[in-house]
C-alpha cells in the first residue's frame, strides 16, 4: 500500500477550524487508498507563550527542562487532531516523538535524530489508522525529552518518510510552493514546479525560509521525494527531488539574507600564511565565514575582507583583536550596513553568462557589488543594505520570465 | 536518609509567583536534610482549558486522546517547577508519570496504578536531586498515556510514598487543614490535630472534598503516614494516621452530601424476599444504595425508600419500572429535595449517647430527620435540602467544644 507523510505547521493547526481543515486533507488522502501518517508542529503561539513562561521564572532555564515543557506543545495538537480525524469517521491514533520511536542524541534544545525505530508506528497502520505523529520531539538514550530545534517538524516528517520509504513526504505551510523569491517584496517571483535538493540547500542557506536546510538535506541524503504546498489552498505545490527535468528558468530563486556584517582585516603585510591564521583561528571559535575578498593596498600591505553571520560579530572581533598585534594589522573594519543578495540555478553550470546578466542587471539599477562569492549553482554578492530590495527586483525581472 | 513526598495542587502551582513559592517550601525540607520527591498537578484552569479546547472539536472524544491531551497539564507545571528550584540553586530534575515507573491499567481517564517502578526516580535521589514528579498519569502496557481520574495526583502521591517507605506524605492544598466541618458554612467548625484514616473515609464519602477516597485507602492499606496542610500559610496541619491518640473530641466532622436522591418503592406486598429483589436489581446496574428504611402501611403493604446518588437516580428507576408489574408495587417516588447530613467519629463507638445527642440537636433546631443510617463511626440522617447548613451548623455547636 502506498504511504504519504503529511506535515502540518503551527498556523495550519492553531484553531479548531483549521485542524478540521487539516483532518480533512489528510482523510482525502487517505481515501484515495494511501497510508498516511501526519505530522504536526505545536499550535500557534503554544510555544512563545511557553517560553515566555518559563522566561518568568529563569532567563536561563535548564535546556533538559525547556525540552519537557516545550515537548507539550506538540502533544496537544497530535492529541486535538487526532479528535477531529476520528469526529470525521476515521480510524487514527497520536503517537508523542517518543512513542514513533525517534531516538535522538542528548543535545538538549537542538538534539539530533540517531535512529526511529518505527515497530509500533508500522502496527498501527497495518491495522489501517491514521497516525498523527509530534513532529520536533524525541527520547535520548536516558528516557528523558528532548527536542530537535528550529525546523525540527520538517526534519521530524522527513526522517520518518525515509525510515518508512514512503512514496512522497508533503510539507505543508502557509504559502503554496517554492518561489524564485519572497512573493511579498519582488513583483516578478515566480512559483516552482520543482527544485532540486541541491537548489533548495543554497536557496535556504541564502535566507529563504521555507524550508530548513537540515530536512532538505535529510531528504538529499535518503532521496525522499519532497512537496512543499498550501494547508490553506487546494493547489499545486513545489516538488523538491534529486534531479529536475531541464527548464528554460536559468535561476530557481533570487534570496536577500540581512543577518550579515563584513569585517575587514585592513593593513596586513602581505607576507604568506596570513590568511591561513586569520581563517584558522575563526574556524576554532566554530565561526561560519562566507564570502572572501583579498585586496592589495598600495603601500605594500593588504587588507582581508569576509562575512560572518550578525551574531558571530563579536566573538569574531575578539577573536581578531587577540591576533592583531601578532599579525602586525592596522585596524579592524565592522560594516553592518550590508546585505548578501544570491541567485540560485543548477542551470547555470552550462551557462557562463549567467554571472555577467546578473552583474548588468545590478548596474542597470545602479547598485555598487562589494563582494562576490560563486559556486557551481549559486551566485552572491554583497551590498548596501537598504538596496537589497531594489537588488533582488532587478535580479528578478532579468532572470524571471 | 528522611524521606518526604509532597503534593501540590493546581491553585498552588497557578502562576508564577506561587511556583516560586512551592520551591520555598519544597528546598526548605530538602535543606533540613530530607531527600523530597515533589507531586504537581496541572497548573489553576489549564485542565479546564484543554478539556475547553477539546470539546470545541468533540463532545465525547476518544478518552485514550483525551489522557494524551490532559496529561500535558502537569508536565508544564514539572518543568516549570523544576526551573523555579533550579534557580533557587538546588539539584532537581522533573519526571513524567511515566518516567517515574507508573504503570497503570487501560482504563483510560480513570486507571488505576497496577505498580510504580521507581528504579530511576530512586537513582535520581540518590544523587541528592529533588525529584519533581507528573501526578494524575501513568502509563500502560501498551506505552500509552494514561490519566488516574478525580483525585489523581493526591493518589500518585500517596502511591510512591508507599513504594519509596518514605518517612512523611504531606498534601499541600488551600486549606490549612481538614476541619470539623468546611468552615465556609459552619461557624464552629475546628481543623483537627489528627484524624484516623477510616474517619478520614468516612468523611470524604459523606461529602467533605478535602483528599480522595482513593488515596486514603492506598494510604491506610499501606500504613502511609499523611498531613494535609496549607502551602500559602506556614501553620501545621492535619495529621492522618492509622491510629490517633485519644482526644475529647466525640465527633471528628460534620459532613453534608447534596448529591443524592431519595427513591421509595409504595405499595408493596409484605412478602418475604421483595427488598432481595430490589436490592439485587439495583445492585446488578451498579447503582450505589445508601440509606434503606422499610416501613409497614396500614393497608398491610409496605414502602421501601433508599437514597442514591443524584447521577445514578434515571437508572434506578429504570431498573426498579422494569421491576414494578412483577413486584406488584403501587408506585415509584423520586424525592430531589433531601440532603444528608453525617457526623464522624472513632468516639462514637464506645459512647451510647452520641446518637441521641444528634438527634436532640435537631430536634432543638426544629429539623426533622426523614431517614437515618449508622456504622461503627458514622451516623447520617437525610433532612429536607435546605435546612442542610442550619443541621450542619446546630450539630456542629453540640459536639464541637
Amino acid at each position: 500500500m502506498k504511504l504519504v507523510v503529511q506535515k502540518f505547521g503551527g498556523t495550519s493547526v492553531a484553531n479548531t477550524e483549521r485542524i478540521f481543515n487539516v483532518a480533512r486533507i489528510v482523510t482525502d488522502t487517505y481515501k484515495k487508498g494511501y497510508n498516511v501518517v501526519v505530522v504536526v508542529s505545536a499550535q500557534g503561539d503554544t510555544t512563545d507563550d511557553l517560553i515566555a513562561k518559563a522566561h518568568e521564572i529563569d532567563l536561563n532555564p535548564s535546556k533538559r527542562e525547556m525540552d519537557m515543557l516545550l515537548s507539550t506543545g506538540e502533544q496537544i495538537s497530535i492529541a486535538l487532531l487526532a479528535m477531529a480525524i476520528s469526529k470525521l469517521g476515521y480510524p487514527v491514533i497520536s503517537l508523542t516523538g517518543r512513542q514513533a520511536g525517534f531516538l535522538t542524541d542528548s543535545n538538549h534544545s537542538k538534539a539530533r535524530i540517531k535512529k526511529v525505530d518505527t515497530e509500533r508506528l508500522e502496527k498501527e497502520l497495518d491495522q489501517r489508522k491514521i497516525v498523527v505523529v509530534a513532529g520536533f520531539q524525541g527520547m535520548n538514550r536516558y528516557d528523558d525529552i528532548t527536542t530537535l530545534g528550529r525546523g525540527g517538524s520538517d526534519t521530524s516528517a522527513v526522517a520518518l518518510a525515509a525510515e518508512l520509504k514512503a512514496d512522497l513526504c508533503q510539507i505543508y505551510t502557509d504559502v503554496d510552493g517554492v518561489y524564485t523569491a519572497d512573493p511579498r517584496i519582488v513583483k516578478s517571483a515566480k512559483k516552482l514546479d520543482e527544485i532540486s535538493f541541491d537548489e533548495m540547500l543554497e536557496l535556504a542557506s541564502c535566507g529563504a525560509q521555507v524550508l530548513h536546510n537540515r530536512s532538505v538535506e535529510m531528504a538529499k541524503k535518503y532521496n525522499v521525494n519532497l512537496e512543499v504546498l498550501s494547508s490553506l489552498q487546494d493547489v499545486p505545490g513545489t516538488k523538491v527531488k534529486e534531479v529536475t527535468k531541464m527548464e528554460k528558468m536559468l535561476i530557481k530563486g533570487v534570496a536577500k539574507d540581512d543577518d550579515v556584517v563584513r569585517i575587514s582585516v585592513v593593513g596586513l603585510p602581505d607576507k604568506p600564511g596570513i590568511a591561513f591564521r586569520i581563517f584558522s583561528v575563526l574556524a576554532s571559535k566554530k565561526i561560519n565565514v562566507d564570502i572572501i575578498l583579498q585586496s592589495v593596498g598600495r603601500d605594500g600591505t593588504k587588507d582581508i575582507s569576509f562575512t560572518v553571520p550578525t551574531d558571530s560579530r563579536d566573538a569574531a572581533v575578539e577573536a581578531l583583536n587577540d591576533l592583531m598585534e601578532n599579525l602586525g594589522a592596522h585596524r579592524i573594519e565592522v560594516d553592518e550596513d550590508v546585505t548578501k543578495v544570491s541567485i540560485v540555478g543548477a542551470g547555470m553550470q552550462s551557462n557562463p553568462g549567467v554571472a555577467a546578466k546578473m552583474f548588468e542587471a545590478l548596474y542597470e539599477a545602479d547598485i555598487n557589488i562589494q563582494m562576490i562569492s560563486t559556486s557551481e549553482i549559486k551566485i552572491s554578492v554583497l551590498i548596501q543594505k537598504e538596496l537589497g530590495i531594489k537588488a533582488m527586483n532587478a535580479v528578478s525581472e532579468a532572470f524571471i520570465k
